[in-house]
C-alpha cells in the first residue's frame, strides 16, 4: 500500500485556501498511485485557530470543507484533521478530530485524547478529550489514529491519565498514524524522533507521523514528518521548514520499501545545547525558523516589504540579514536614524552592512526633531537634568520616523529587540519596542551573536566591527548596556534559569549565581511585565518564549519586594 | 454560630501582604466572637496568579502562608482559598483548594471541581479538578465547601459533567459555603443571586458566598458577598466594590438572625440591558468598576499620578473625570496637544473641563514638532500627497509628548480609546493607542455617552458641547469619525453581536442588519487584531472584553476575504 504524507503550510482561518491546497495534494497523490494520504492536525482550518472555534459559522465552514474532501476520496483514502462537534450533553462543544474518508464516505473519526493546555497551547479551552478509542478499518488494515500530543503520553505522562495507544493496542492495529501540528523549538527535533522510537518499542507497530509546516505569526511549525518501521528504523524523514508531499510503500508483511522519491531531509548537524546559549550547534535550525517566521508572517498577512531601524548594532544587523534572506534585498528598507549621541562608526557600520546586503537605506538624523521636542517641553521640564525621559524621547522619535515611512509606503516595521532586553525591560515602549513582528525576541543576546557568526559562516556579511563593539543604546554620551545590566554572559544564563526553567531565586542561587545579581535580574523581569504585555508577536524558537506562552500577572509582587513584615 | 465573611482586596503574588491582611481579619473576627471566618478563592496568592503557579518556590511561599494562618486558627475556624499540590502521579500539579483549619490543625481540604477555561479563565492550565467530594465536619456541623464556578453547575451545565453538590448532598450538609473570585461584568450581579437561589431550591440548604473584591489589572472583582437561608431569603449582601468583614449568626435550627452589623449594600437600581448599549440602567455599577479599576491599578503597581491627552472629545473627557474621581484631582495631569487641524472649541472645551474638575493641565501645540518631522521626511516622501502617514504622525507626536512628560515626572499614561475604536482599528499604534491602562477600552461609544450623562447626573461636569459635537480625530481638515465608520448607533450593535455574542455575519444579517455594512465591520474587526495585540490592559466591564479573554489569530482570514475559488 502506497501512502502519501502531505506536509503542508496552511493559513489559519483561510478554509477555502487550505481546502484548495488539500485537494491539490489529493490529486497529486492519486496520480502517484497512493491508496491513502495523511494530512496534519486541524489542517482544514490551520493550527491554532484559537477563538475562531467559538463561532458556529466557522465550524460550519469546516464541515463544508470536509464534505468537499470526502467527495474527492475516490480511489484514495484520506485522513485529515478538523474540528468535530461534540454531540454529548456535557463537556466542551468540540473535539480535535481526524476524519478518515474512503469511497467518498466517512470511514470513521478519531478524537484527540491528550489536549495540551500549557505554554502556547489552549486546547482544553475548546476541545473535549476522547473517551472512546477504536482502530479504524481501512482496506483490510487496522489503523490506530492519534493526534499530536497523544503519542507523547506513553502511559506514564505526568499530565495525562489516559494513554490512547494503550486503549487501542488490544485491537491489534497494523499501523500507528499521527497527525501533528508540533511547533519548532530548539529542543524539539531530537525529542520527536525519540518519542516515535519509544512508541514503536512499546507497541511493536510501524508509525507514520505527519506534521504541519510553516509559521503562524509567533509559532513556527517545522515539518520534519517521519516514517519508522516496527523496529524503529527511520524509513523517511521529510524536510524541515519546507512543504512536501512524500510517499512510502508499506508492504503486506508490515515492512516498508525504501522511499520511492528520495526526499532530501537535511538532518540537524547536532543538537542545540540550551545550557550553552552561545553554542553554535543547532543554530542553523534556529536561523531557518526565523527566516520562515518572517517570510510566512508577510506572506500570510498579505505584506511584501519590511522596514527597520539599522543602528550599527548587532541586533538590527542580524534582523536585517534575516529579513533580506526571507523577503529579498529589494524588499527590506533600512533607516539609519542617528541621534546627537550616535557614534560615527554606528552610521558607517550600518551603511557598510546595507551595502553588502544590497538593500536600500536612508539616513535621517533625528537631531532637529529632538530639538523641537525639547524646545516645546522647556516650559514643562524647566531646568530638570537630562535623563531617561530624553533618552526615551529619542527612541520614540525613531519609532515615529519608522512608522511614518512604513505608513507612507506600505512597509511593515520589523522589531529588532532581543530576549535579554525584553526580559529586563531594557527598551522603550513605542520606541525601539515598536514593530509588527519581533524577529529576535526569543533569542538571548548570546544567541544573537551565535546567529551573526552563522550568517558570517562563509564570508563576512555582518561587519566584524559590529560583532566586536560593546553593546550600547547610544541615547546619552558614552552609554553602554553594561552600565545598566550585568554582562550578557552572566545575565543570559540567569534569565534562562528563570524563564525557560521556571527556577525561582533560591534555586538559581543554589547553583552558584550571586544572590544580589539574581535578585536584581528577577526583579527586572517581573517589573517589566507591563512593557512586554504591549509587545508585538515574537517568532518562537525556545520552549518558553515571551508572549502567548508565558502568562504572568502584570501586578507581580512575587520576589520583587520585601515582605511587608 | 457566628460566622464572618472577609471580602478582601488582595495583590496578586504579594503573599506576605495578603497574609498580613488575612491575619488582621482573623483577629477582628475573633474579637467579634465569630466561630468561623470565610475568605475568598485563592486568597493567599490573589486571583488570578497565572503562571506564577508554575514556580515551585511560589507554591512553597503559599504553603508558608497557610502555616501561619493555621497557627492563628485558635478559638476560630478558618476557611481559606489557596493552591494545593496534587499528590497523584497523573494530572495537573495543583488543585484550586479551600483549606479548613480549627484548633490550629487542618480539618480538611476541598478542591474545585468546575475549572473555568474560557474567556479570561485558564484554570485547567494549572489545576486538576476534584475527583472526591466530602463534607467537612466543623464543630458538629457538616459543611459542603465549593469554590466559585462549582455552584454554577447544577447538574445540567453544558461544560461540566460532574456537579460537586450532587456528590456532596447525600452526606446531608448543614450549610453550603462558596469561596469565589467572581469578576464583575454588567450581566453578573443578578446572575449571581439567581444562581444562589437555584442552588438553595435544589439542595434545601442555607448558603454563604464569599467573593473577592478589588481590581487585578484588567479584571474587576466586585465583592457583593451573599448570605441566604434555606428558603433562599437574602439575609445579607455585602457592599459592591468595597472591602468588608461582615458577620451573620447562624442558629441551631438552621435559620439566621438578622445581620448583627447592618451592612449597607447598595443594590443595583436596575439590571443593565446589554442589548441597549446607550441604556442608563446599570451604568452606576460600570462607573464604579471603572473607578475601582483605575484606583487599584495605580495602588497595586505603586503608582500615584496619571497623565492623559485631553482632546476636547467625549472619550478623554470621561476618562479624565473617572481618573480624577479615582486618584484625586491633584494627581491627574491633562495635556492639551492641539494640532494644526484642531478646532478652537477642542482646546476651550478641554480647558473648561479641567477647570471644572480642578486638575492641572498644560497646552503644548504639536505644530512645530510636526513641521520638523515633515521637513526631515521631505526627501523621502517627495511630493506624495498628505495622507494617513501624516495623520498617524501627529498622533504619535502626541504619544511622545505624553510619554516624555510621564517619564520625566513619574506619571502613568491613561489610554482613552473606546471599544468601538479598538474593534475597528480606528486609532494609531504608539499614538492614541499608547498608555498603561485603557479605562474605556471595554465601553462602546454609546456606553461612553451613557457614562458622560451619568457623570453629569447632578451637575454639568463634562461640558454639554463635548457631548453634542460630532466625534472627530481632527488629524486632517474637517475630519469626522463618520467619514470612516458607520454611525455608532449602527456600528455598536453590530460589534456587540460579533464580539459579545460571537454571532457570525450570516446570523447578524438575518437579524435585519445591512449585508455590506456587516461585512465591512467584521472585516475591520478581523484585520485589526494585530493592533489590539499590542494594546495595554483594558478594564473589563463586559462579558467579552478585548485582551486576555478574546484570543483571536492575528493572521485571520475568516470572512475577511473572498474564497480563492
Amino acid at each position: 500500500m502506497r501512502i502519501a504524507l502531505a506536509q503542508q503550510n496552511y493559513r489559519i482561518g483561510d478554509i477555502a485556501g487550505n481546502t484548495a491546497k488539500i485537494l491539490a495534494a489529493i490529486q497529486q497523490a492519486k496520480a502517484a498511485g497512493a491508496e491513502l494520504i495523511l494530512f496534519s492536525e486541524l489542517a482544514v482550518c490551520g493550527y491554532p485557530p484559537r477563538d475562531l472555534l467559538e463561532f458556529p459559522e466557522f465550524i460550519h465552514a469546516c464541515d463544508d470543507s470536509l464534505d468537499q474532501i470526502r467527495q474527492s476520496a475516490h480511489g484514495i483514502g484520506i485522513l485529515i484533521g478538523a474540528p468535530q462537534r461534540n454531540p454529548n450533553k456535557h463537556g466542551k462543544r468540540l473535539f480535535n478530530a481526524a476524519y478518515l474518508f474512503d469511497d467518498q464516505a466517512l470511514v470513521g473519526v478519531a478524537q484527540k485524547t491528550c489536549l495540551p493546555t500549557y505554554d502556547i497551547f489552549d486546547e482544553y479551552r475548546y476541545f473535549e478529550p476522547a473517551r472512546n478509542w477504536s482502530v479504524l478499518n481501512f482496506r483490510g488494515k487496522k489503523l490506530a489514529i492519534t493526534i499530536c500530543e497523544d503519542i507523547w503520553n506513553l502511559g506514564d505522562h505526568p499530565l495525562y491519565p489516559t494513554c490512547p495507544l494503550d486503549q487501542l493496542l488490544p485491537q491489534q492495529p497494523d499501523l500507528i498514524l499521527n497527525l501533528s501540528a508540533s511547533p519548532f523549538d530548539y529542543t524539539h527535533l531530537e525529542d520527536r524522533k525519540a518519542i516515535l522510537k519509544q512508541n514503536i518499542r512499546k507497541y511493536k507497530c510501524p508509525m507514520l507521523y505527519c506534521n504541519a509546516v510553516g509559521s503562524q505569526t509567533e509559532i513556527v511549525f517545522d515539518g520534519g514528518s517521519l516514517v519508522m518501521d516496527a523496529e524503529a528504523n527511520l524509513i523517511q524523514q521529510l524536510p524541515l521548514f519546507e512543504e512536501c508531499v512524500a510517499y512510502v510503500d508499506w508492504n503486506e508483511n508490515g515492512s516498508f520499501d525504501r522511499p520511492i522519491q528520495a526526499v532530501a531531509a537535511e538532518l540537524p548537524e547536532a543538537e542545540y545545547n540550551p545550557d550553552s546559549l552561545q553554542a553554535q550547534e543547532g543554530i542553523r535550525e534556529i536561523h531557518q525558523a526565523l527566516v520562515m517566521g518572517i517570510r510566512d508572517y508577510f506572506g500570510k498577512m498579505g505584506f511584501r516589504q519590511a522596514i527597520l531601524g539599522s543602528s550599527g548594532g548587532i541586533d538590527s544587523a542580524v534582523t536585517l540579514a534575516l529579513a533580506v534572506e526571507a523577503l529579498g534585498k529589494e524588499n527590506v528598507r533600512a533607516l539609519l536614524l542617528p541621534s546627537p549621541f550616535s557614534s560615527s562608526h554606528s552610521v558607517t557600520d550600518a551603511k557598510l552592512l546595507s551595502e553588502r546586503l544590497g538593500n536600500p537605506y536612508d539616513v535621517l538624523p533625528i537631531d532637529r526633531v529632538f530639538d523641537a521636542f525639547l524646545t516645546e517641553l522647556k516650559p514643562v521640564f524647566a531646568d530638570r537634568p537630562f535623563g531617561l525621559a530624553e533618552e526615551n524621547m529619542q527612541s520614540r522619535i525613531r519609532g515615529n520616523f519608522l512608522m511614518s515611512v512604513a505608513n507612507k509606503f506600505g512597509y511593515i516595521l520589523l522589531n529588532t529587540s532581543n530576549k535579554s532586553e525584553l526580559a529586563t525591560g531594557y527598551g522603550t515602549l513605542y520606541g525601539d519596542m515598536a514593530g509588527g513582528l519581533a524577529v529576535l525576541g526569543d533569542c538571548y543576546k548570546l544567541q544573537v551573536y551565535a546567529l551573526a557568526r552563522y550568517i558570517n559562516r562563509d564570508k563576512e556579511v555582518i561587519p566584524f566591527s559590529i560583532l566586536d563593539k560593546a553593546p550600547s543604546a547610544e541615547l546619552r554620551p558614552n552609554q553602554k548596556d553594561s552600565d545598566s545590566l550585568p554582562d550578557y554572559s552572566l545575565l543570559d544564563p540567569i534569565l534562562y534559569q528563570y524563564i525557560e526553567l521556571r527556577n525561582g531565586p533560591e534555586s538559581i542561587i543554589s547553583q552558584g549565581f550571586d544572590r544580589d545579581t539574581v535578585a536584581r535580574v528577577i526583579r527586572l523581569v517581573n517589573i517589566n511585565e507591563y512593557k512586554r504585555n504591549q509587545f508585538c508577536p515574537i517568532i518562537r524558537i525556545s520552549p518558553k518564549s515571551f508572549g502567548m506562552g508565558r502568562r504572568m500577572p502584570i501586578v507581580a509582587h512575587y520576589l520583587t519586594e520585601k515582605p511587608n513584615s
